[in-house]
């Protein structure tokens, strides 16, 4: 009698455009019953009276493959036609909504206004835009980023949109973080048994994945679960790919490396995969106890996409080979 | 020593389409401290979370001159991409909203938001939108008009776009008008002595003038100021230019006709606008102690509404010349 193999399942937990592209290649490469994407809702917001967030729209309209690439946000063949008499009203345009952008949070606030949860809300718009792979919020509670700059604590979309991540970052906290529930499917995800891994996408440490990782009980489950961790870094030789990531690291009085990156996760992860371009650094990362993978994570292309996913897969089976999971050894 | 002639106020009472051409021929020949417009406020209402001000976005878009001449309600040049969208996503269509019309909707949410009052909203759009007569909306504080039909009772929104006006209707109601508070800046001109006329424009009486109507102390107000109450029939030869007047009136079992509207209104009005089809009705009115004028109240052009406005300040004039408002008389 053959027995089926268990299906290897992944979770990856995504902040915005870069997160947003290795979930894309992921979903190329897994079953939706093998791959469950979590997003970051700390920089959600609320603006025009309408309930916005940002990261989970991203990681949507990418894997419905009708995100903007040349803007990195919103749409493809957006319109702009509500933001344009919204100016000639004398309202506030620093948030660029496009046409068919806002038809996503009118009906988001419009569902969270009928009780639906910010989960099913998410689960409709997927389905609605034909995404097959499940893509669920940290969490169904409001989280809300506030960055501690020099001009005074910052909503996040105030530092990054209205003020162009322009002023000098000195810390970060997450409103919310202590009493938001966590969002059960990636908690049960987290207490079984079935995960191959725990991917952490190239997204900012500091702002996208942290207030994933500040939810209650997630890094214990993280640590107590015997898949690996893997994170993916979003610093290559020195600069972030896309959003402020360096320029934090810079004004934390770290050094914008992928070795900090690493450093910032700790023991919480088991393999990090770093750019080729980085090759010098991964003795120094190893040093720390954490296995590392050398490869392009520049993702130009969708195949670059696919070609990191399945280099991140490898990299975890290897790890898994090795059955070195530093939680095993604790055991 | 030349004293100055005082200077002639009309307070013109409009609901959508008819009412808002009248009410643009009136800004055509009278000067911004001359005519105040009050909207009807019966047919807001909150829809994709937004606050919505159907016949006051009316009045503003057609002083504005940015109103949809063809669909007689939104703005002129519109784009639908956000509605579009929305049906995608698998949201609620019924109401039309356009792309640039949906600015009006989010920044009135908005600035409502902040604790500004629809008053102090719609005096900041009108602003914006270059409007120099005012238009206040008939009170700060929510009236809902519902329609009792065979069908049950619907919000008149529900009854007049999503039913498209099809249930059998069978009388009104005003939900919130018991404690609603009259608009301030309608109330003061009410009870000085400043207004040469008040003016009910060719709009719905049931729908549209009847929740102004109905506020607290407006009827009172109206009889008891000196200026003559003149009103413009909204059915010409039995049918309603725009709108479901005509079928309401069947259905409550009333005469469709002019005669009729101008017995809804009854004792509160000196003076009746009639349509020069319908001559035949003007001596059934007189016999009501109503003063009538018969003229072409049929606006297709821009000289027509300039037309007719001229026309109603002339009939108000005669009528003032006899110096035989009823209330006088009663006095």
């Amino acid at each position: 009698m053959i027995k089926a193999l268990p299906v290897k399942r992944y979770l990856a937990l995504s902040g915005g455009v870069g997160g947003a592209k290795l979930a894309l290649g992921l979903s190329k490469i897994l079953d939706p019953e093998q791959l469950t994407i979590v997003a970051n809702t700390g920089d959600d917001f609320e603006h025009l009276g309408l309930s916005i967030s940002p990261d989970l729209d991203t990681v949507m309209y990418t894997l419905a493959e009708i995100n903007n690439k040349e803007l990195g946000w919103g749409l493809a063949g957006e319109s702009w036609d509500t933001m344009d008499a919204l100016a000639r009203l004398g309202g506030e345009t620093w948030f660029r909504l496009g046409d068919r952008d806002l038809a996503t949070h009118l009906q988001r606030s419009t569902l969270l206004a009928s009780g639906v949860n910010l989960s099913g809300v998410t689960q409709s718009l997927c389905q609605q835009l034909g995404i097959i792979h499940p893509i669920i919020p940290m969490s169904d509670d409001p989280v809300r980023t506030c960055v501690k700059t020099d001009k005074g604590d910052l909503a996040f979309q105030q530092y990054f949109v209205r003020e162009q991540c322009t002023p000098e970052v000195e810390g970060f906290y997450f409103d919310g973080i202590e009493s938001a529930k966590p969002q059960p499917q990636m908690m049960d995800l987290l207490a079984g048994d079935e995960l191959a891994a725990i991917i952490i996408c190239p997204s900012n440490p500091f702002v996208s994945v942290d207030p994933i990782l500040g939810l209650a009980n997630v890094k214990d489950a993280m640590r107590n679960n015997s898949a690996p961790v893997i994170a993916i870094s979003p610093i290559v030789a020195g600069m972030a790919i896309k959003g402020p990531a360096a320029k934090m690291m810079s004004e934390l009085g770290i050094p914008a490396t992928a070795a900090e990156v690493a450093r910032f996760y700790g023991n919480l992860i088991d393999g990090f995969v770093l750019d080729e371009s980085d090759y010098g650094l991964k003795s120094e990362i190893e040093q720390c106890g954490i296995h590392v993978h050398c490869t392009n994570t520049i993702m130009k292309t969708l195949d670059d996409r696919i070609d990191l996913a399945k280099d991140v897969l490898s990299f975890i089976d290897s790890i898994d080979d090795k059955t070195n999971k530093k939680k095993k050894e604790n055991l």
